[in-house]
């Protein structure tokens, strides 16, 4: 089954479309955790047993684990290890090298740490996507409109009458041998997420940015097509829901919570008011 | 001292432009050395000791540490500690991620990994580099051109009249706040590294593509200005010039012939002919 598949196997049977973000730092870690690699450890397990239920996939980005010092990519994949199999794990890298540099990434991530996709930086071109395609089951989410202030500095750039954005967009589904590519697509910016989406009915895509970075859930849900799915991913708002001791229960609450508005919106249809 | 004062200082010093890539995979290591992470931080530490007195600086790709598992980061940093105090490290991660998951890979390479100079990857905009630049003392080389051959997919669409790469030059030439920031053009386009440079002068360029990927020595070294230097890198061509037992000496001779070669066309000016 490849990776396109399983997300959408995935979706129907758990009725959701939500992808909980793991980036945890010691400084932001609740009461009663201990402020170490192990702490975060523990921290991670926490928030998997409390929200699984109600996430499709877990997504965990890289920065965080290469803070913690040495020991942090054991927590990583340890964390990895630890999300049950009926949710996806995503590593959220953003690699971007030549060839044989790309070709270490993904085994680093498909071979050591066991995850089931991956997100890329496109900026060097196919080279740097393919070398992840060659794992037939797993998936490779290209980022194609990032989320951040600063994004459109280059993203937005026009050329050929186009943005540079819609470009990325084309060059990931060209290079997709089927069921195996995604692109991501910043929450924020809803426009662009609508044009790509129109442009690529049958790619899933993965949206970050709802929550703490403001990204608006309605504009998100909205491009859900027969064909395409989206994975909607939140952070912050949910692994920091409670800084005290019921940290683990608030946010399997939060997720709850976010996964029955998405729900909501994608079984019932979009209307300009999120319940 | 800034970055570039530092670099100029050992390149004056030491009369080199040379940075060895110290990218080595369990595959490749020579006879004699254990197959392990264990064989490839000593194979490092002999590549290093042979080589440092030519090389002004040593560049270490994340991904090859990656591949190695959960103990390859603490490869890379004794890595990383067993270089000189008279050549400079960086970090090939080529990172890139929104403000708050950037500082993270700031943390990561220069409190945790101790690097002098990372790399990074332009695609979401100044928003990812800046973090880095926080840490004064450090260098932070731009991902402008790269050396690949699919470079182009992206990197050469033109926007405003002008290659997308030359816009990503002059985003990098202004977030720097002086002596920090430093462009990658791989040597594999001449043109593209002689336009670059006729538009930036001051700014230090690091050169990747010398020696296996075939790029063009000379070009390189002319395009040394009296305020801005390069940085010549080459990894395969040095790590991997003997397979036998005496890879550390052979490698050591492949290093001070190419930072000769490197230095010739430096002071005796550029002509046609490679001596």
């Amino acid at each position: 089954m490849n990776f396109q598949t399983r997300l959408r196997y995935l979706e129907k049977e758990k009725e959701s479309l939500l992808c909980v973000g793991l980036d945890p730092q010691i400084s932001r870690l609740p009461d009663g955790v201990d402020r170490s690699p192990d702490g975060v450890l523990d921290f991670n397990i926490e928030i998997i047993k409390a929200t699984s239920p109600h996430a499709v996939a877990f997504k965990m980005n890289s920065a965080f684990y290469e803070a913690l010092g040495p020991d942090g990519l054991e927590v990583l994949r340890l964390t990895r290890e630890m999300v049950p199999s009926n949710a996806l794990t995503i590593l959220d890298g953003k690699r971007g090298d030549i060839g044989n540099s790309a070709s270490r990434y993904a085994e680093a991530a498909f071979e050591v740490l066991g995850f089931d996709a991956v997100t890329v930086n496109p900026y060097l071109g196919r080279d740097t996507i393919i070398p992840f395609l060659e794992y037939e089951q797993k998936g490779v989410f290209v980022l194609v409109r990032s989320s951040n202030p600063s994004s459109g500095d280059l993203q937005n750039l026009e050329t050929g009458g186009i943005p540079l954005y819609m470009h990325v967009a084309r060059l990931a589904a060209s290079v997709d041998p089927g069921g195996q590519v995604g692109l991501i697509m910043g929450a924020t910016f809803p426009d662009a997420l609508r044009s790509v989406r129109s442009e690529h009915q049958e790619i899933p895509i993965l949206i970050p940015g709802v929550g703490f970075q403001g990204g608006d859930l309605c504009a998100c849900v909205s491009v859900v097509t027969s064909s395409g799915d989206v994975l909607i991913n939140s952070s912050r708002t949910i692994i920091y829901a409670s800084n005290s001791e019921d940290f683990a229960e608030i946010a399997g609450r939060e997720a709850q919570d976010l996964a029955r508005r998405i729900r909501h919106l994608w079984v019932h249809g979009i209307s300009h008011h999120d319940p």
